[in-house]
């Protein structure tokens, strides 16, 4: 009995977008961005350049997608389903609200702090983030598409607290999460501090509460 | 009448010492740092290798120490005095003690914001920046040596204002100062929102006063 031919063809397409993703990324996190090309994921995919070039337009759309598709693989397995993509760049949920809005801010900054730890995002993640720094126009293009969806989901769960009365109302949301955020990532960035949930946890709390006296 | 041979040679010393900072500066922003060397340096500097060689043992030295010295030529300017290195290293003084805690740590930001927008300091701290994302040791190096000094600033300002009963006891002064300066470098590292007083300003505010309703 012949099978039919479109799964076998998706099947292939698939196994095909997988190689280039896990090629793109092993390169770009061995030879940094500059030196990543077509032709070398190409190579290492195993896979034709038209056949990249059928899909994608340059490297930088290749590597977009493989950490679409990366973050929503590192992010399954440590509960980050709440703040996760669908693999195509779009957002698929919130944040949870659980109504405990310390609750859900430090559940979902553990899983970040597990994404961040782990060796499948590290290397290939540094790379194109050392770029973005030196490269500002690629660094803004990665940004709007990887990690400003991310940030618009804390953008719309302290909107639904601010709501409920529990952040004031003065506060710019944007400019909030940044508080719990942006310190994560420049340990992450620069080496400067440890990352633990234990360090997550405090900066939600600090930024909650204040430094000053209540 | 003949003139004393020790200033000319510092006065020859020093003028070789600004050259050599301008060479190595203008190249890693230029060139980036795995491409920058001390042969390149000194053909820049106008200057023999050996004399490089003779006060420092490597590039990353020389880049240390043109950044410190860079950073005392351009904190100057913008009135940023409290925060400086004296050229070799060492704090010259701390941030402010006015007794107004909000208005001390604004005043400091601001004068970041100067200088991260200052077009001298940019292009050769991103470079560097970037280099440390990717270069976990020699990030750590510049970081120990570069920002940590500014931070323990920080942290005695907030330690100062913890006696006065201004900050909070059970609150860890490094962790806390990372709620008002990692939003700001990270900003200015990915490109992730504009840089302004206004927005420093709201940062100190936020850290000190939280984002609950008080």
């Amino acid at each position: 009995m012949a099978s039919k031919p479109a799964p076998d063809a998706t099947r292939r397409s698939e196994k095909s977008r997988r190689a280039i993703y896990a090629a793109a990324l092993s390169l770009v996190a061995e030879a940094g961005y500059p030196k990543t090309t077509v032709e070398g994921i190409a190579a290492r995919a195993g896979v034709g350049k038209q056949t990249i070039y059928r899909w994608w337009s340059s490297k930088a759309d290749v590597l977009l997608e493989a950490f679409l598709d990366l973050a929503e693989q590192t992010a399954r397995p440590a509960g980050h389903d709440g703040a996760g993509h669908d693999g195509a760049g779009h957002e698929t949920a919130g944040i949870p609200d659980t109504g405990d809005l310390a609750a859900d801010l430090k559940a979902v900054l553990r899983a970040t702090v597990d994404e961040l730890l782990d060796p499948r995002f590290d290397a290939p993640a540094r790379a194109l983030a050392a770029e973005g720094v030196v490269d500002e126009r690629l660094g803004r293009v990665f940004v709007a598409r990887l990690l400003e969806p991310q940030l618009q989901l804390y953008v719309a769960r302290l909107r639904s607290a601010r709501d409920a009365g529990q952040i004031r109302r003065d506060v710019d949301p944007r400019i909030a999460l940044e508080l719990f955020v942006s310190p994560l990532a420049q340990r992450w960035l620069q080496h400067t501090g440890p990352i633990t949930y234990d360090y997550t946890d405090t900066l939600v709390d600090y930024a909650l509460y204040g430094l000053a006296p209540r």
